[in-house]
């Protein structure tokens, strides 16, 4: 059950680094949906390598082949395939890898949990994996704009390394972000952030950092008590993201420094509409969203490969030591921007569909 | 299905603030367990309300009746059903409410997601509800004693508001920690922070904070790649929680500010077992956990009842001023300790019977 | 999570023959929905020993307690959870048993499973365990008739042994059926079935039979494709229940000796609606309902516990002989007419809201 | 959720009769298992149309491709992705059911579920679908061989309309049942079943029939209390595969005719195991395995296309008449016995790995 997701609008993705393809399995997606394949295929091209001069050069077209479930552009309410095969491989880049743990890398954990594991790339743990997940969340974003038009979902980067971008959820715009190759929301921050990525990969080291995400005009009611509490799906969709190592909605773990009297969010009618006139809960309260802005930010650790040669062990229980090769990122972030992304929509997507069962709809649009 | 959780070792919890009572049912235990009852107690008593003076006054015994699944002390295999009466309701304490939403509160919420709500008290979103999760959590506890025993599960008071404690996750103990209200781990901040708590109380108002946790002696291969990362499950398990609104791991969100020659955990082989010589992964590497101590950090915002007049709405779409009333504490950290545990020690166990299901068992003990 | 069932509205049952009580939780049940105890009850009552004098004797109220999620009589959209306790136990009635399997009931095969089992009367595996089931439709048939008025769910005994009732399913009332104590929909076999379950329980044997069930007024459109067809969730349903050996819809078994020509529906157009003039289809087509009657039986054996003297083993393998002992059933149908209503209206309810979710309802009404 | 099936070893199927392909995901397949990619295609081509005189004439190669999940012909634990390309498509053969709704197939039904369906062929509920079934039983085979050798899925057609096959579940192989055309296990019924596919084929008409099926050497404890009783997963299984309409497992049906002293199966130990000296239970007590031979028979109707003129409607509502046109299968048994073995394979391959997370593994081998 580990590569599915969802509990209405559910996935299930598929495939290693190395293989015939990656790609997902949709399954409970509304009939009658008009879904444009070109969409899917824009959002696999801001996921795929080689997009700029940033990333990993690996080349990979990552192209969207769609073999059920649409008949005409419309979906049949089956399940939707899709498949990317795998192209650019070159398992012998990987051949020191096969006997050698890379450093923070799952190559031990696959191996201590499995017995057993493909040794070239990373396999099922590559960022490769995600292809599936944008694909399928690029479905789901047409899904939600035919059932409840309006409701947007945009990330950026939000710091690299100590580098911070001043991003204004309320108002930043696709275009600023994707008019840059960084992806942030800050055009004053782009240069410098292009420069520490090149100067981090110069010396064979990488880098990390923050996105930021806000889901703009959510209706409220989404999210359920208790377990599906929308902050804790969201927490769950970016934690099982590769590389992540927090999240936090809302005022997060700066809200801690305040007090109750500070940090709640007063109500006010404003044009005829509950709303709150600060956001300290970032658009979720209870784990039911409230129709304000839905604010969260992801921490990205440093890409784990990296050219310097490290200490590490063989499989069979030696110590060693091990530089990197292959062709990697230095920094994650700007191709895990639509990740990020992704894994929102479908997350509001599936809520979408969970709300229209139990309740019928969205009772306050 | 909001109110389940866990995949084999499963639970649902039900029970509203004021009502009959409130519980969980397990499924999926293993049979043969010896399930002591009184350990079931003692948790919910480190839960509970007027355990100490700093936390809500509230006279709740909270406790608990088996209802099944157990016989002569042993597991049957077959769902184990608990319940605890609710007791000390004072529904006219909530009166006011009924028609005003309590700011930063799941009032409003609730209305909007189902169109109406059980006007006393929180209900559904009230904390009573996480009396289900410490029960099962106990009786999870005691699975893996059985079936994997070593495995501890150790959370602390990390900070209140600014006052930071100084732990070391790897040798706090739990004495350390139950020995003081606060349930901090670091002896010198108990005063302070027990000060600051009655401080903030007397002045109506309410503080957060930011709750660590440890996992020792934790099996490698526990967690499965891609949706249901170790991380993962962690993360919505906690973010589930009331009030929770960060997780981070391992390094967390400091660890964007290191480049990878920092961030990267060398492996070495230390009394034969192939260890990781630092920790910033937390002991989670491509989502399974690989032997080291999982630490992670939880962030909980100031409590949303507080006693000063805040701006609010009626449910009628007035503007109007409401004042906190009833008995709620003025820092949740506390109590919310146990609660911390109990999430990590399901999640823990579930991933046990996973991995048994899959692979058989521990494959590196 | 063997014991859940259904997908969005989904419950929980629990308990054993013997212990504190037995009981259900109720997730995902829509909110707003009144919900009258008192049909909680009479379903219940339908179901519970005593009733009748050719029923077993045991004196059990079988009194339901709602401890959540209702207000005022109205669903709150977080889970019910009913419980009731039990009373009537002699577990000296069972001395005999917890050394000897009683053939054909469950006690080895529980042993075989888990190791261990409460050697206490049927324990999990008593008819007890339908309570819960019971509860829990009679809370969703409320739900249906609120979201979708005009569904009749209506079960009767067809055949005890080889006595044969002639029940029409079209126009079959509730009233012929409720008003005697077998439940059979002919009026004159009634007396004879009477006569035969006492004659053979006064031999100190048992029957067994068949219950055929009908679903009026279906509309058209429930049940998915492939796996969870509509077939398949009622036979999955009916199988589940404690003595049942088979299930058949439409046609059933019988439609094996006709040919296509013979057993296809011609569609025709009848008041503006589609229409089958006939329906060996049984009212699913392809897993989806067609909006005809829905028409299945279900064969239950005859019950285990007899009273003459039988060869088995004792758990610790030797032979041995053992008679029946205790109070039961010498035929189960009488009860179990309720227990197949039951189960078919909680996969009616569960389809109904993933029919919401997926396609936003019902299309053709 | 519908085009998913198993709890642990959980597949999920895609794919229309006419588009890009169909396939199927397994997730959570163990580690390290070998899997022979013949023993999939072997299993397909006993599927696949086109194998014999009596079945459909249609050319479908049917050929498997795996793309992720192996590695050196072992599972890696990672999701195993098979897809089988569509290639004999002939959309034009079904112009005119894209407005006439053939009796009693699921055009009429998909239209009033989803309000729109793929007008060519049966889309997805064409029986093409169970090639991912297939496929996957393939692999589930390959693992119940590994974790437990010995357990034996066998199928035959037990009737084709009035002709009924004399077979002995305890002693029949799969040699005698491969050896002929029909599948069946009676050698003296090969001919006469051979003349009557023919003839009723010849006459634009079609028959059904019975299949049987016992699963030999399976050990006890396999499935669940209360509704993942093992027949009743088998009998959702079997009720999911297209035109079933009954299920009925040891005394079925026929059971009902019993008394209690008749029915019951006495226990006695015999070669130092328990066992029962009858087996009317069909190998199955309280919903879970006692060892002896599970036994069940599965009831398909005839097939719906026929060639002569039958009576219907257009999708626009008006009375009409449609004669069946393209390749089909007069009589479905044949190939469908693959399926029933498949689906059975399933079963008993999810319920091994449950068995595994609760209880440790088979008890009692």
């Amino acid at each position: 059950m580990s590569s599915s997701f969802g509990h209405l609008f559910r996935i299930s993705t598929f495939g290693e680094s190395h293989g015939g393809g990656v790609g997902v399995v949709i399954d409970g997606c509304p009939p009658g949906i008009s879904v444009n394949e070109s969409v899917i295929q824009q959002e696999l091209d801001r996921r795929r390598p080689g997009q700029s001069e940033i990333v990993t050069p690996r080349k990979e077209a990552d192209t969207a082949e769609i073999l059920s479930g649409l008949h005409d552009g419309l979906t049949l309410g089956t399940p939707i395939a899709i498949v990317v095969k795998n192209t650019d491989q070159r398992p012998n880049a990987y051949d020191e890898m096969t006997v050698k743990y890379r450093p923070s890398h799952a190559d031990y954990t696959y191996d201590a949990k499995y017995g057993f594991r493909a040794p070239t790339g990373g396999g099922r743990a590559s960022a490769r994996e995600t292809i599936g997940r944008v694909a399928a969340a690029a479905v789901a974003k047409q899904v939600l704009d035919a059932l409840h038009p309006g409701i947007e979902v945009l990330a950026w980067v939000k710091s690299i390394h100590d580098l911070n971008a001043s991003v204004d959820p309320e108002t930043v715009t696709f275009e600023t972000i994707e008019g840059n190759i960084v992806r942030t929301g800050d055009p004053a921050m782009v240069e410098p952030m292009i420069e520490r990525i090149k100067q981090v990969r110069g010396e064979g080291n990488s880098i990390g950092g923050v996105i930021e995400c806000v889901i703009r005009n959510c209706p409220p009611g989404l999210g359920e008590p208790v377990f599906d509490k929308l902050e804790a799906e969201l927490a769950k969709a970016m934690l099982s993201l590769p590389a992540t190592k927090g999240f936090e909605i809302g005022s997060g773990f700066a809200g801690t420094l305040l007090t109750g009297s500070q940090h709640n969010d007063p109500f006010r009618m404003i044009d005829g509409k509950i709303r709150t006139t600060s956001n300290r809960s970032g658009g979720i309260q209870g784990g039911i969203s409230n129709g304000e802005n839905i604010v969260f930010r992801v921490a990205f650790k440093p890409t784990a490969t990296i050219m310097s040669s490290q200490e590490t062990v063989t499989s069979s229980g030696e110590n060693t030591e091990l530089s990197g090769r292959g062709r990697h990122d230095a920094c994650v972030l700007p191709r895990a921007v639509p990740m990020v992304e992704a894994m929102a929509t479908l997350v509001l997507c599936d809520h979408f569909l969970r709300q229209r069962a139990q309740c019928g709809g969205i009772l306050r649009p």
